[in-house]
Formats: structure tokens, sequence, C-alpha cells
């Protein structure tokens, strides 16, 4: 019997070989697809539809890649030919809120914008908002470590996750991590699956530690510079002044002027950058104004208003800066962190490259954690050689200036060929066998992350 | 050649072999001890000292027991017969300070009270905070993945440390983790060895995650109730108001009866348990208001002040608990973690397994995230077989509250027996596998949270 039969003799209707399905399963957010369609979607409705998924796959030692939402920029849950695509996506229960113990217990599947639609109505809310949250399930934050607008002052998913659920390779169950704010029971392997990308288990459930909901007034503050150089040196500055911005973004000037015209707005003055910033907390007025006289004094001009449907509007043209993109070509989106004070000489890093590779690299950055997104935009499906090439220099300034290839994204198909040389070779092996132990046959996601397949 | 000589040979005279340097490090501040002296003493100055221990140690298969300051709770640090010690206790600098990024970089001996002091005078701190942060290495606080009483508010060590490096097993220098505030570049083995005990390698350096000093005014209260119950029940309550303490400690009758007489304080009334809470910030007047409002609607004789000495000398009181213990007996200290809504259905079951094994369980708690510390105080240096019985007892009731068997001092020799039971077989083997890929031969710490030596 080939393996598709037998996953539909045991599994039934959920396994799902249509060929729009299949075709969807080759491409992530980022664009980038697979050779070729795998040979089935498996929807799981339960933890024990993807214990018996894995136990088929690894009797048959065929490949699995497991599947959220999609919505991935580097590659991670693409599948290719010979493989299976589990797909948690309809595990989207929340089975438990605890609003007295500032916790909750959740499915993978579940949207992130979805679970804290509801959780507002407990009080709390889960800290991680990657821009995806609109239509990124949790069970991909977690795997993926997703970042957001709000980390430098809430905290990344490794702050925000208790206890993660996981299905090993060969169909166990294991239940990793707390209920309980502290515990050190032994290594921290909660933290070891966030962001391991599919490659130590299938995440099937997570303990999510939570937040009460922020009262009080939110003030809103952009600020227009002549330079995206001069941007980034007042977010420095504002780092620097001891204010805690809740959200502070910045806009170089080939995407403030993509996402203006895709909006309809006005067109920003030629080279105009952009710092969007959000206060909130019990002295989100204080440091709003302590942050327009920062701004000010770095040459800004400031707009402040605490009104939540401006402030929205503003941060709405930060929040559409995927899309202009998208409207231009296909990108490679990149995802370097550096330290924060060494925001400006990556910007300075950023132009010396374009202009030595003569390419544009559109750039929007989380300013207040260091994490900046230059997007190389490209015709056609492949990244052309020089592309490649210009983002090979970029990852190395970074990474020069005390950064990392990836704050957020992780490492996928799109920046296996880096990683090695960020981690060392001693500890690259040394990964590589933690996922050996976790997944001896290797069946799990093979070829992501460590290019091995 | 012996392995002592050998040291000698090729590491000189920081090779330590006196008797009181022997004793010493059989026990840490548990009180327990080894059942004899170690080898020696390698009082490592730089980390080529620790790679060169670590290479003989690897060629000859000799056992290491990495220790800072020895003021351990779990028996991790305490070494034996045919083992080496490798002190990083003298490895004390801190090798760079970045208010601006919000970051320092440190070795791991240096004492965490005395990081504070120096980092104060750049406007920033480190926020864990164990009771033992005046004699506790930094190094010493990553390795056993350390509390505190500011968890709740400030977070937790792992929340606090971007990269770590290690020395592996058979001396290879790895530098794990990054220097900025995101970073999900392969497998997050900076969690990893957060809380490992020694198992995975030899902590040598650590990025620090800093916080600006928090400024203004910090207010103190004390609530009396007349017992523990109500006031575990006033502790949730105050969480459940959506006020978020920097400090909420709890102190049973006997703790607090017996902090009283070691400090020369009037005797406190009978039964009588006091919860001691901080609150600092933008919102702290307005936070301590709204808490002694709840303090006093659950029964309590509330104290509010914000002068800062007395303040502190409120503090004080729960500060002296380890001492006052200390002055009855051996102790056994438990470490168990519940959910915050649990707190008072553990404190129950405490006063149940009192009377179920005639003995008394003087107990204090970090009220704000759940973490009590129950002791067990007996005479002499073995722990009595019904002492025994009746911390399994107590490790049982807060599992099945949804708790854990520790929050914060680790499994070590004393709670090894338990780690199994908690994890689950599964997954205590798993863990052990993957110790097996940092250390091969299994020379670092061996016995140690594992009991597989």
């Amino acid at each position: 019997m080939n393996i598709v039969d037998r996953l539909r003799d045991e599994l039934g209707e959920i396994v799902d070989t249509t060929a729009e399905s299949l075709e969807a399963a080759r491409a992530d957010a980022s664009g980038h697809r697979s050779p070729g369609r795998p040979l089935a979607v498996v929807r799981a409705r339960t933890v024990d539809d993807v214990q018996r998924t894995m136990r088929i796959a690894s009797q048959t030692a065929v490949p699995v890649v497991v599947r959220g939402a999609g919505t991935g920029l580097a590659g991670a849950a693409n599948a290719g030919p010979g493989e299976i695509v589990l797909s948690t996506a309809d595990m989207n229960r929340i089975l438990e809120v605890r609003p007295d113990d500032l916790i909750a217990v959740v499915e993978p599947g579940i949207i992130n914008a979805a679970l804290n639609a509801q959780l507002a109505e407990h009080g709390v809310w889960w800290a991680p908002d990657p821009a995806s949250r609109e239509i990124s399930t949790v069970g991909g934050n977690i795997a993926t470590g997703a970042g957001g607008l709000l980390c430098a002052k809430y905290g990344v998913v490794r702050d925000a996750v208790l206890g993660v659920d996981i299905v090993l390779a060969d169909g166990r169950l294991l239940r990793l991590g707390h209920r309980t704010v502290k515990g050190v029971t032994g290594l921290d392997l909660t933290s070891l699956v966030i962001g391991s990308e599919g490659r130590l288990g299938v995440i099937v459930g997570a303990t999510l530690k939570l937040r009460r909901l922020i009262e009080g007034v939110v003030c809103t503050l952009t600020a227009s510079f002549p330079s995206v150089r001069a941007a980034a040196a007042a977010s420095s500055a504002v780092t620097a002044s001891g204010a805690q911005p809740a959200i502070m973004e910045l806009m170089d000037a080939t995407v403030l002027a993509g996402v203006h015209a895709l909006l309809g707005l006005p067109a920003p003055a030629p080279g105009a950058s952009q710092l969007t910033i959000q206060t909130d907390g019990p002295a989100a007025r204080e440091e709003a104004e302590l942050i327009a006289q920062v701004l000010t004094s770095a040459g800004g001009a400031v707009a402040l208003t605490d009104d939540p449907d401006e402030g929205e509007r503003m941060l709405r043209i930060r929040r559409s800066t995927h899309p202009a993109l998208a409207s231009m070509g296909t990108t490679l989106i990149e995802d370097v962190a550096v330290p924060r004070s060494a925001m400006a000489a990556m910007f300075d890093e950023i132009e010396r490259i374009e202009h030595a590779y003569g390419v544009r690299i559109p750039t929007v950055a989380h300013a207040g954690d260091g994490n900046l997104h230059p997007n190389f935009v490209f015709d056609g499906d492949e990244v052309p050689a020089h592309i490649w090439a210009a983002a090979d220099e970029l990852f190395r300034a970074a990474v020069r200036l005390g950064g990392t290839l990836t704050g957020e994204h992780g490492i996928g198909t799109l920046k296996s060929r880096w990683l090695a040389e960020e981690l060392g070779d001693d500890q690259w092996e040394l990964q590589r066998r933690i996922v050996q132990v976790f997944d001896p046959q290797g069946i799990l996601n093979p070829g992501k992350v460590f290019a091995d397949a």
C-alpha cells in the first residue's frame, strides 16, 4: 500500500490530496516555493490524529513538514515532492483561560489575533505580536520564535510561553514545561522547542503566559527625518533617553513612499524617513512628551496624538509595508538584528551595499530592539545571484556589528546557507546532534534550518 | 602521573589541595555534604584555565564539579571522592557595560550584588535577585536558573540572559546566543544551558539583558493575618486585583516568630502570618493604595510606608528567614511552585502533611509567583526517613495542584529522586540523551539532576 493510501486508510477524510491544497503547501508568505507538490496534506483535528500520522511516517520513513497558516517568511513550512504535510491549522481551540493565574492553554492552530480577541474579554492578552498576527497561528509563532513590534517593552515569544506539548517523530507525546511562573525541573526543553522550526517535534498545545490588558491612554507619535540615518540616530537617542516605547518603528524613504502610494496618501518629501512610536501604561503621556522633545532635538518633524483612531491610522502606514513591497516584485526579506546603538551604522552598511551591487534595499526596522528588515525586490521566482551576493554581504555586516542573521523570521530554507557561519562549525554540529536525539530518522522537516537533507 | 600531579604540572598554583578547601567543596548552603573530600580544587582565572582543566579531565575520564560561591540549595555543586572541583569564583570581572544597548558582558564568578552595585553607576541593573544575591555568583544564578523576589514583575533568569559562553567537557569553547534583544538563529542553546546545573558545560561568560533603574518612590506594605491561609488568600486577591507588586512575600507563623526572636523584635501574635509587599515604578503609590484596600478587605492589619529606610527594615524581616531557620537545626528546603490561584490550597496541604507526619514545616513563599519554600527542620546531617516521606507527599500535592517540584533552586542531588516522576520517563530519557550530546563521557557533574552515576 502506498503512503497516501495508508494515511487515508487510517485517517480517512482529513487526508487532502486536492491539487489546490498540494500546490498551496509548496509556498509560504516569503513567496518562495518548493520544487514540486507534496504527497498529501493531513488536516489534523486532534492530538491523536497527529500521533497516528507521525507513527505512519516513522514506520515508512516518509518526511513530514508541519504547517500552520503558512505565513512564515523563511520557507520553513514549504513542502515538496515525497513529503507529507501535517497541518495543525484546524486544531484551533482555546482549552483554558485563567486570568487569575495569567495563563491560557491553547491548541496550536488558533490565529494570534483571534486568541487575543477572546482573551480581551477576560482582561488579559498574549504579548507576541508579529506583523502577521491577523493571519498567523500561535503554533507557528512558537515554532519560529516570532517577534513583532512590542518586543522591546513586552518581550519575545520565549518570554511568553510556559510550556509546550509536542508529538515526537515516532508519535510519542511529551508535555514540556510548567503552568507556573517559575520552574527549573530539568533541562528547559520548552525554550529549546521555541524557534526550532519543526525540527524537534510537532507542537500540539501550549501553555501561554499572559499579561493584564494595559489600561489608560495610548500616545502615538510620528517623526519625519530628511534621511534614514537621521531617523536611526533619533531612535537610538530615544532608547538612550530612558523612555520605553511600546512600539518604535522605522521606515526608510523607499518604503514610506511605496506605502503612501499604495494607500493613496500624498507623496512624502523625497528622501524622507519616518519613525512611528507608541507609548502606553501609567506614564504614557510623560514618556510621549519626553520622546517628542528627543525627536525634535534630533531634527525630526513631530506629530503627537492621544486619539486612538488617529493613532491606528498612523500605525496602519507601517503595517502596510509588506503589501507595498509585494506590489513591487518578489522580495527576499532579510531579518538581521544588531545592538540598538549600531542601528545607524547598519543603515550606512545597507547604503554601501546598495551602491556596490546596484540594487535598492527598501528597509523597515523594529528600531526599539535593533531588528531590521532590509528587503531585496526582484522579478521572477528565483533569487538572482547578485541578490544572494548582496544579502551575503549584508549578513556579514550585521555580524561584524555584533548582530545576528535572524531576529524573528527564522532560518528555514532561505538562510540555512549562513547558519554554520554564525554558529561556528562546533555549535552547528552540536545542534544537529540534538535534533537527532528528538528525531533519529530525520523525518521532521529535513533540510530546513540545517542543510542536511 | 596521578591526576592531581598532572593538573599541578599544567596549571601550577591554581590547583588547591588544602584540607580546608577540599572540605569546603563538599557542601553547599543546603547544609548537605558529599560522602568525602574531592581530589583538588582548580581555581580558574581565565577561560584558558577552564579549557586546560577540561582537556585533562576528559583525557583521564575524571569527573568535574563546577562551583561558584557554593550557595546552592540542592547539592548540585557538592563534590566528593574521585572528583575535581573547577571553581570559577575568581573569574569575576565585568568585561563590558553598554547602558545604551542595555547589555553587560561578565565573567561567571562575579557576585550578583557586586555586579548590581557597579551597574547602578550606569543607571542600569540586572533583575534576577535570589535571596542569596549578596553571596551568590551570576554564573551560579544562571546554572541553577535562580529566581528571587522580583520575578513576577521583572522576570526569571531565562528572561535576563541573551548569551552564554561555555566550555564543553572536551575543552572546546562555544559562544551561544546573541548581543541583541531578538535572535532566533538555530536552536536556543542559551536557554538550554540556563538551569542545567553543570551538566552541559562550564559557564565561562554571559551576556546579560539589563533594565534601566526604576525611578521614583518605592512603597512598602506589611499586612498581618490571623492564619497562613488568610494571608495566602489575600495574596491571591492582590494578584487578581490587577496590581503588579514588585515584591510580594509571605511568612507563616513559625517563620515570623523565629525571625522576630532572631532579630530581638517583640513576639508577633500567636498564629500570625504576614505579607510583605513592595510597589515601584510610575504607579507605585496608586498600586500601593489599591493593594492596601484589598488587604484590609481580606482581614489584614495593614502598614504602609514610602520611607526607604522603613521599607528596608520591613523587608529585612523577610530576608532573615534563612538564618532564623538555620538556628533551629538542619533544614531540607523545599521549593515547590503552584499556579497562584492554588496558593491557599497548597497551604492546606502543608498543614495536612504536618499533622500526618507529626512534623513542623515552617514556610515562606514568593506569593506573587506561587513559589513556596516549605522547610523541614531536623537534627543531625542525615535527612530522616519520615522527613523524606513527608517531602514526598508535599511534592505530590504540588503536582496535583498543577505545580512543579522546583521553582528556583534546581534538582541537584536532593530532588533527583522525583525528577522522572514529574517529567515522565520518556522526557527524562530524552533529557539524558541531550546531556550525552554535550558530554559523551559523562564527566560533568555526574549523578546530579539525573541520578545516573
